[in-house]
């Protein structure tokens, strides 16, 4: 039988587990702290509503699951490989979020303030940081227009983030429909806007002339992108300028409320920036969209948007809807790598006994256990080289019964 | 789009995760507190493992997930179902225990107490009281013989269930090696012994009258059926009685041990008896099996039992292994019939708030915070009206932001 994991999952060792308990519970009461309430869903979707979700790219990445018996039987027997499953796993929590909005929207309040932390599952060619099966902490306001919604989001999400020891993060902003009437005013086609922006998102990297010969190479209208050119060559992409262009002006003035207010929110905790290049790939975006960079990890730690009319899919009528979504695995990764301890941790001893003073220990254990997380263990022939192993496994002392009250810690 | 859930599926509302997750906490605290530290495996498996795991009728109950992309196809042009899948979902916790054992025993103490609190999936025929997707809370101790592993991982489990508020239980335990010399006493077939604890089960039910019918409806050795029955007429089953029957006086004497320490730890809480009858499903056990059984619930709660050989088959190695499992969807289900409410919560309000006061207001809820939950609502147009709408969707009172300091509780 395989020992290992199947491809792109983890097993976690007892001190990992701990950490990723700890790390998920600190975020959870933050959110908690806030109103939200968490909800849960099955990790099982009809392949119908995951087909139909519009979650761009992870839809390629479902697993699915075989149909059973006589129905199995039937779709081998037609040959159609889309007929050997009606159901599958999971891609994101946003998805089971909407179709449980519908499902139970008689018994939410309105607005709904959701919780989600659950593990989802993609089929990810295997790589560093890319895992099949990882956790979401999902945070979700639906029933809501108000920007005030994309601010709290903002806000929880960084708290959550602080929470748990992040540092050096910045909040980057940016809003569809202001994106989308700036590349207009130039000339582009909307069908190009994707890949313009991809390109406009390595300025930084190949600086103007690599994203002008990228856009050049690219061919799209060629009198739009020389005005686009002009602009980013005169090192202006501020929302003030975007806003000047733009002819949403709707827009350009709800993005500028929404990060002001959470800046004076941030208090110079973290940063928040409007970057006219942030997308997020997934088709189902109306409005804001945000994502948290992390400058340690150089890369995307959390992300989210407004997507109103999702949840309308399921039930005829638009339902305003916003979320910000930690990505957990990255944030374990960045944590663990820096050595992350558990603050304030209840000191953990072993209570060594000989087999038939069992009983008398277990009674000893239970008075230690008002002050420690006591784990009983038969005393072991070397209990000298068995104290080391104990040391390296997370114990902090030791007691072996009868001799004394008070367990010794280990220096 | 479908709004419910897959079939055997559930949402759980915010009240209700609030008080699964409360559950699963005062579980997980109870374990670790005695020492028992929580890991975590993917509830993905391969197929090659999943099927060879002496998972009893679980075996036929796996939920596969479907192969992809060209190894799809060659699987259909194949024409064998079995061909079509080479991962599944997990059905217990047990089969991934082993296989992380053996993946990690290197890192791992020894014996290593382990935690286990994740969903697992079955195929179940969808009925009251059956899910597809649910949630077991398993503790194990691996690599130790000793029977004091059966008692500490019996006192735990209730301790567990004393912690939640369950009441009226009793813990049922018997040995397969103790029932094996006990059936094989009278010169019954191997074979036959499930069947024939099948049957003694019903006693309570169908009298000794029905069970003599029974036995003799299925037909086994005669003269052996004759003497069981005589046995069973004289209306002792107990320890004593079987321990003087069978042969295997060691396993008699360990059983008797094992409820003994049990008793006293248990000190009238809950009860411990020997059932001669209690076989549990799954072939991989060999010795002491345990299950509790609720009174208010009439059925199992929790189980387990010893598996010594279930490692082995990943390491070649035979490595002792001992688990029990609580059933948590029993318990939930009981536990939410019985209307209950978790013990000193902190009480949850809203602050409602204009539109344009949000800065000022989420002042106001950061510092709300240090007493209560406080969750930001924009201040809906029929105050009064929607009072009563948050009180049912579980608040303890509310403030108007810039009409005072402190939140109005409900009465």
């Amino acid at each position: 039988m395989k020992i290992t994991t199947v491809k792109g999952t983890n097993d976690y060792l007892p001190e990992e587990a701990l950490i990723r308990d700890y790390l998920q519970n600190q975020i959870l009461e933050v959110y908690r702290s806030r109103g939200f309430m968490r909800i849960s869903t099955p990790a099982i979707e009809s392949a119908e509503n995951l087909d139909k979700s519009e979650g761009g790219e992870n839809l390629n990445l479902i697993f699915k699951i075989l149909k059973r018996g006589d129905k199995l039987a039937e779709a081998m027997a037609s040959g159609s490989e889309a007929e050997l499953s009606d159901m599958g796993l999971r891609y994101d929590l946003t998805l089971p979020l909407c179709r449980y909005y519908a499902n139970n929207k008689a018994k939410l309040m309105s607005p709904a303030k959701c919780i989600q932390i659950d593990k989802v599952y993609r089929a990810e060619r295997p790589q560093k940081g890319r895992l099949r099966e990882f956790v979401q902490c999902d945070i979700d306001i639906l029933g809501s227009e108000s920007e005030n919604c994309e601010i709290e989001l903002m806000d929880t999400t960084a708290q959550a983030l602080l929470a748990i020891g992040m540092k050096d993060f910045t909040i980057k902003v940016n809003d569809r429909k202001l994106l989308k009437s700036f590349l207009t005013a130039f000339g582009f086609d909307p069908a190009h806007f994707d890949s313009i922006c991809i390109t406009m998102d390595k300025l930084d990297k190949i600086g103007v002339d690599g994203v002008a010969a990228e856009l050049k190479e690219k061919a799209f209208d060629e009198a739009a992108t020389e005005k686009l050119m002009a602009v980013i060559a005169g090192g202006d992409l501020s929302l003030e300028k975007v806003s000047e262009i733009a002819e949403d002006k709707e827009s350009a003035a709800r993005v500028a409320r929404i990060i002001e207010t959470a800046k004076t929110l941030a208090d110079g905790k973290y940063g928040i920036v409007y970057d006219i290049t942030l997308i997020r790939g997934q088709g189902y975006y109306t409005g804001t969209v945000f994502e948290v960079e992390s400058h340690e990890f150089r890369g995307a730690i959390a992300g989210g948007g407004r997507y109103d009319h999702l949840i309308g899919k399921f039930i005829g009528e638009s339902v305003p809807a916003v979320g910000f979504s930690i990505g957990f695995e990255r944030i374990f990764g960045i944590l663990m790598a820096q050595g992350f301890k558990i603050p304030n941790a209840k000191a953990k001893i072993a209570l060594f006994y000989d087999s038939d003073k069992f009983l008398d220990a277990a009674r000893q254990a239970e008075v230690l256990r008002a002050n420690y997380t006591v784990s009983m263990l038969e005393r072991p022939k070397k209990l000298g080289k068995f104290l080391g192993r104990i040391q390296e496994a997370g114990f902090d002392g030791y007691l072996v019964f009868g001799e004394g009250e008070e367990p010794k810690l280990f220096a």
